[in-house]
């Protein structure tokens, strides 16, 4: 069975991603990242999603970097914006960090010998990263091309983004056909330890956005 | 004045791409992984090598991953090859090892408003590294104009790569004119706690040719 590195924060977007590399007939490793983030809780969300789906394997790589201070999902002392204009590069941004999250997913991949990896990256509602653009997918997807030993034996690790040109309905609704538990996910910036969402921040009111146009009942648990 | 992150094992190159990054008239922050190799002189090595260059700072990072077994840097189970024959890939490569430092230094980089990320990697004498290549540079680079607010803001941070072009001696040559003290370097694969090197393995044989072909006086320490 072929195998696949499926990145998952724990958010929507993540778990849907996870879905459908399984559809996809890969068998998924989960690859999580503990950078410091405040919002634990998506770690929290992360380990229930991966165990829903019955990964092979959920790593948590804890990367101690101090290296993000400024971001406001990073540094306690910088707020997360609420009703902030959508135009711009938001102080939510973590520099580097879907650069970061894929070169660490392109190394497990190679060891486990693994054809792809599974980023729920998305060009509509990215919320203005950067590192969310068609342009930043294809630039790795040419790195990754020439980066490793499986690339040089010509057999380079595919960088798969089944979201990228999705709508947040449109992946809720995907999400449901494949039998996602979002009650399960956290999307919230500030959630509280049990993951409860705070309903205000840019991730929540996207997220709300999304199930209403889906016509999907939200399952969110909010403060 | 301008500041640039300096990637920093401890070895011969990455100690001459510092002292080259000073000359070129910037403020230097060293980064040094962490990552479980067994040469845990090298760690000791980049310290040395930092304090004699008076950096800004010296992070090292450390990554919890026993994602990268099965390399030999990596993993006692692999032995070490002393007198492999030079080509192929070895087993001493670790997947993914130069793509993740880069990726972790253009976040660092990002946060310090740095212009640049100097890395002594070096397409001769590169032992059949796939992420040593030019080729994976002028990709990386290419990712870095894309993946970060800079980047969107106009101001991508540059991948200097002073040593690409430059044979083992002729590395030792430039580094001497700028003061390097090789001795505080480490570049063996399986030196031992104190620094000292086999004489044997691939680094080593590259090292002392190095040496040998600048007529510069060797002055590693081995065992």
């Amino acid at each position: 069975m072929k195998r696949a590195v499926v990145l998952l924060s724990g958010g929507l977007d993540s778990a849907t991603a996870l879905a459908i590399a399984a559809r996809d007939g890969y068998a998924c490793y989960a690859l999580s990242l503990d950078y410091g983030q405040r919002h634990c809780a998506e770690l929290v969300a992360a380990r229930a999603v991966a165990e829903s789906r019955h990964v092979l394997e959920h790593r948590v790589m804890r990367l101690d970097m101090g290296l993000m201070s400024g971001c406001a999902l990073m540094d306690r002392s910088v707020a997360v914006p609420e009703d902030a204009p959508m135009e711009g590069i938001p102080v939510t941004y973590v520099p580097a960090r879907n650069t970061i999250m894929l070169s660490l997913a392109l190394g497990w991949a190679e060891v486990l010998d693994a054809d792809a990896i599974y980023i729920g990256v998305n060009a509509l509602d990215y919320s203005g990263y950067p590192d969310c653009r068609p342009a930043f997918v294809q630039a790795f997807q040419r790195l990754a091309d020439v980066a490793t030993k499986r690339a040089v034996e010509g057999q380079p690790i595919r960088i798969a983004t089944p979201l990228i040109e999705l709508s947040k309905a449109e992946i809720i609704q995907l999400g449901m056909s494949l039998g996602v538990d979002y009650s399960l996910t956290v999307s919230c910036y500030q959630a509280d330890e049990s993951g409860r969402a705070c309903g205000h921040c840019d991730s929540c009111r996207l997220r709300q956005r999304g199930f209403t146009v889906a016509e999907v009942s939200d399952p969110t648990r909010y403060l």
